[in-house]
């Protein structure tokens, strides 16, 4: 008898989904700060790989509380996003809309996340699994934050010197 | 000489991208009502794609007020994101999660065009394009409402029932 999944289940499908969402982001982060052109703009992308870091390990440690393996899975959604964060890193590689665009890309990046942690946040309350609900709770605001420091910097600076 | 990309154009592109993950979402939609096991998750798919052809409608009215044809480009997030809602259709098929894995699909999909009408908005004020500025809010306070929703039948019924 084929066994019926559960939420536990998909709670730990969807934990390694969001742990190779946040590996390709680490990755993704840096050649960001890189490539763009306001100093305060890189420093958010810095600041925020250093965050993505301790992210992975709050992943790690609920894996450790479901007593499974810290394994990732393809997050197709990620793929997807770093794909497009790299097309305008190169359509507008020479351009001053640039930062909008890695701006935007980043957002769109942040606001995955900020739906995933929100959803197993959830689930791990259902569960009864009390200190991985605090982990990905923590890791929810941060990204919370990241979200609206980039919105203020997209309306301040990067647009406005897009525009000029 | 090679003509330097603007903010103008990075709107115009993201407009391209939006317009094909909104028609994505257009088909995947139909596919999650009829998978939905209950009537309310149903009914909000239901609702959610009525809603998404106005939206579609409110992009191509943006295009013409950019004086271009309302062509769509293939947006590799929304793919991603439709892929991971049709590998949870299918892995929680007979699953009692399998409520609780679309409300999480469709979450992922809320927050993607949240991030992305925000962008788009931000950008339109910036051009002085204020007619786009009030189409672009408008569909963004619909994807709001939409993910307070589905936040509101995630905590309530799918995961409880997932749970028993």
């Amino acid at each position: 008898m084929a066994q019926e999944k559960t939420l536990e289940d998909l709670f730990s499908e969807t934990l390694k989904d969001v742990l190779h969402a946040e590996k390709q982001l680490l990755r993704a982060l840096p050649k960001m700060a890189k490539a763009a052109h306001a100093d305060e703009l890189r420093a958010a992308f810095e600041t925020h790989a250093d965050e993505t870091e301790v992210q992975v390990e709050r992943l790690e440690k609920v894996f450790e509380l479901l007593g499974k393996p810290a394994r990732g899975k393809t997050c197709d959604a990620m793929v997807g996003l770093v794909e497009e964060a790299k097309e305008a890193m190169s359509d507008f590689k020479n351009s001053p809309a640039l930062d909008a665009a890695l701006l935007a890309a980043a957002q769109c990046a942040e606001h995955y996340e900020i739906a995933r942690y929100g959803t197993l946040k959830t689930w791990a309350r259902q569960l009864g699994m009390n200190e991985a609900v605090k982990l990905l709770d923590a890791t929810l605001q941060e990204e919370g934050k990241t979200d609206k420091l980039l919105t203020q910097l997209a309306e301040r600076s990067a647009n406005k010197q897009a525009a000029a």
